[in-house]
């Protein structure tokens, strides 16, 4: 928020109906929480995401963070995987396991999966363009070592909306690449139950630069169309919406951030409600949180526990359903394993020491934390109004970006002028430059993968792969349900690449203008 | 707080009427802070404790600390300097230097305060028996480089009750030795119109395992012996309360905290108002914070970080005027410089990151803050009606005493339980053993303080330290003011052990029943 806030705020700041607005915890219109007891009880999912290297070394940190008391998982894949590449693909050179994690095939996603008890620990992957084949995947594995599939309970975040916005990481042309998330959903509905099948994100909106209110508005406006092409293919609302959670970041501010979480739940169940005549279930907001990584500084790494800290202070105090806190050490590479166990650390400190889980919404009624919700509910409004002039989400993508551009370059120039003070950065500068970490070298790890992936051609059924590939590209030109074919596909061991290919075949790929 | 919290508060649970109870900032009863525009208008000061070894290792550290950006100094001084022994008493072995700074003669502190420009820096000196004497020799250094005294600001602590109740570095019996702080206040309301003369102190009651509710309640005990006596000498409740500061500690239980500091700026504006008749501005609070030392754990020391940035944000949000935040090692050693700057940097964070400095007393109406508020000035009022039963709190010692030990107890069954979690401690533990730290060898600081003294000792005029002791000892058995005396003899390079002998020879010593 650029505005700064009144000095003080009295009662007669606050113009809310306390029954109309807040109402109880666990009850429409859920402002204060969705669940009428929240963290007294049951904890938010201590959820930190990971993933580097090979699906082997992703594996043992996932063990080193069980075995320290996390309590979910969240895989982060490499960019050749989130764009639909296999690891010996000339685009994957250098990036093979550089930012998260290399799943080529089923191998891969068998050994990422190993001794993690499908059925008891819940699942998240960051994954989007590539999301139904690393869920087809997933289902795979969980099909071979018996874990019935209504026992799986997970996310991926499949938001691809956000990634023409955002991210970057698309593959194919909007249309009629947004076919992938309502297949995802029909399908889940029935054999899925328990799967959250998109996270609809405005961590990667705010982390580009948005503000507060462009998060929770770009979010609601993709939310909305992914609702609005669902009913068009004939799934009821209340069938699909339990089952749609999103994903927000925490950042510095941290009333303006308990706001935002706080007229999120509000706005949504106000909209699910108004627009799609949804349940009081289908109208709750659950959400995950991460805290804003591009708040942390290379400078001074320390200084970011205390961020961090703050900002999973702001996600707790606003109500999420599960966090990720940064390590202290990822402006400058992976989180080492001492980063990542202080930050799940912190997380446990916030539990259990310093009792803000001791009641619900504790925030509620302050006159400043009431007025920046209704504020904060008014603004997302507007803009909702905006970009549903312009023709929903989809239309609307140039919009989106050109708000956030616009809003990060009023950040960078208050931070240039010293308006916003960024500690160790623009002022409380020391002598000690940044640590500089050795730059592991991923090339071995990279041929290595790469020879895993030609012993498995060389040993798969080629008539097999061949023909779930043609299966694929038949249904991508009609109307089938891709997920059963792709979970067919991989179970032949038909890596990720060439499913992605066969889907460029039919669809082409995106091209921003 | 031992009784669990509501698991919800509405608009129904609170009972305040807002004019009365909360009102505007800057105006009776200072609920929500004691200025108008609190950290708009200026932030709270940031003032990080600190004193080790000699007095030249001190100022360098000081040095630092402004240069870092700090707003305040705050001294730590050895064991033998607060209990008023040299460096060359046999009791003095083994620690002079070792928690603090060792300070015997007005050579040291011109050491101590080197380079420090007095007539803009402000100074605190936690100092109790021997507060006097430092005052002393803090005035003599100003003399001679010619500050003015009406120029000097700064705290010395000089609160000895609870010294008696929870500290320990008591020298004379209750009486007369609480005729020392009448006379520093005395002395300054003409001599020191800018100086503190008492910070009375909840923060060592509280680290000694009080609850929130007596941390206050003692310390407001212990303000009221003060102000009756003062009152009982002549002195006007108006002459001297503005200068009357106080000193709590930050837990961890961020709301309760919170409450605390806004309950206690309430009782205490009333109890001024009542039972002195004192104007508004002598019913103001200020306080000084520090985040709690028992809180942090010598294991996985950084979690400590999470813990001080979660109590710094107490005291902010509390609206404290100024601030220590801890070293994260300090459960192991006296803090390193990174430690050191790594605790400024928390609150510098606060500060400009956060934005929770932006408005004023930002939780005011948050149904549970505002309960928990008006819960906890009910519990001190208790308190403090039981105490006025026993005779105030120069009788209450022995009460008081038991109760923070019953209070203590209690606590410490909880840990060994697992009812109360202390990450790290009992739950969440690590293979990885506590970092062991070289123990300093103090024996070469200790012998080379011991030789500067016996030089000083050579070379004063031993008529002129005769005779100001003897001064001394006159007025200690009368009823004349004993700082102008002070000063006097330190200027004749009397040191602190003498005066404090002298003292002793006419008071004798306190010894606990």
């Amino acid at each position: 928020m650029k505005n700064q806030p009144e000095p003080l705020y009295t009662p007669e700041s606050v113009a809310i109906n306390y029954t109309r607005d807040l109402g109880l915890p666990g009850c429409f219109p859920y402002t204060r929480g969705i669940y009428p007891t929240m963290y007294r009880g049951q904890l938010w999912t201590m959820r930190q995401y990971a993933g580097f290297g090979t699906a082997a070394e992703t594996n043992e940190r996932f063990h080193l963070l069980l075995d320290a008391g996390q309590t979910g998982l969240s895989t982060a894949f490499d960019l050749p995987t989130q764009m639909g590449y296999d690891s010996d693909h000339p685009m994957s050179t250098g990036e093979v396991g550089r930012v998260g994690v290399a799943i080529d095939s089923i191998d891969d996603m068998r050994t990422l999966l190993s001794g993690i008890p499908l059925d008891r620990v819940s699942t998240s992957m960051t994954i989007n363009a590539t999301a139904a084949i690393l869920l087809a995947q997933y289902i795979a594995v969980a099909d071979e070592t018996g874990v019935p599939r209504d026992q799986l309970s997970g996310t991926i975040q499949n938001d691809i909306l956000k990634e023409y916005i955002a991210r970057g990481t698309y593959i194919y042309p909007v249309e009629p690449g947004l076919r992938l998330i309502t297949d995802v959903m029909a399908f889940c509905r029935t054999e899925l139950p328990r799967w959250n099948t998109i996270s609809v994100s405005g961590y990667h909106i705010r982390e580009a630069g948005s503000t507060a209110a462009q998060e929770i508005a770009f979010t609601f406006a993709n939310a909305l169309e992914y609702f609005d092409r669902a009913a068009a293919a004939g799934l009821r609302v209340d069938e699909i919406a339990p089952r749609v959670s999103f994903f927000f970041a925490a950042h510095n501010n941290l009333f303006e951030e308990v706001a935002k979480f706080r007229a999120a739940r509000r706005l949504w169940a106000r909209l699910m409600r108004r627009r799609f005549s949804a349940s009081d279930e289908s109208a709750r907001l659950r959400f995950h949180t991460q805290t804003g990584g591009s708040t942390l500084t290379a400078t001074q790494p320390l200084n970011n526990v205390v961020r961090t800290t703050v900002q999973a202070l702001a996600a707790v105090l606003g109500g999420t359903q599960s966090l990720h806190t940064n390590g202290y050490d990822e402006a400058l590479s992976l989180p080492s394993p001492e980063a990542a166990t202080l930050a799940l650390r912190t997380q446990q400190i916030l539990a259990d020491e310093s009792g803000v889980a001791d009641t619900v919404d504790p925030l509620g009624g302050s006159y400043y934390v009431e007025t920046l919700t209704s504020e904060l509910e008014t603004r997302v409004m507007a803009y909702l109004e905006q970009i549903a002039e312009i023709g929903g989400a989809a239309q609307a993508i140039p919009f989106m970006r050109e708000e956030i551009h616009s809003a990060a370059y009023g950040h960078q120039l208050a931070i240039e002028s010293g308006e916003r003070v960024v500690v160790g950065v623009n002022r409380y500068r020391d002598e000690s430059p940044a640590p500089v970490l050795p730059r592991p070298d991923f090339r071995a790890l990279e041929s290595a993968q790469r020879e895993r992936l030609a012993l498995l051609r060389a040993a798969r059924d080629p008539a097999a792969v061949t023909a779930s590939l043609q299966a694929i590209t038949r249904a991508a030109a009609g109307t089938g349900n891709l997920i059963p074919l792709m979970i067919e596909a991989v179970k032949a061991q038909v890596t990720l690449g060439e499913i992605s290919d066969a889907l460029r075949l039919v669809w082409g790929t995106y091209r921003p203008e």
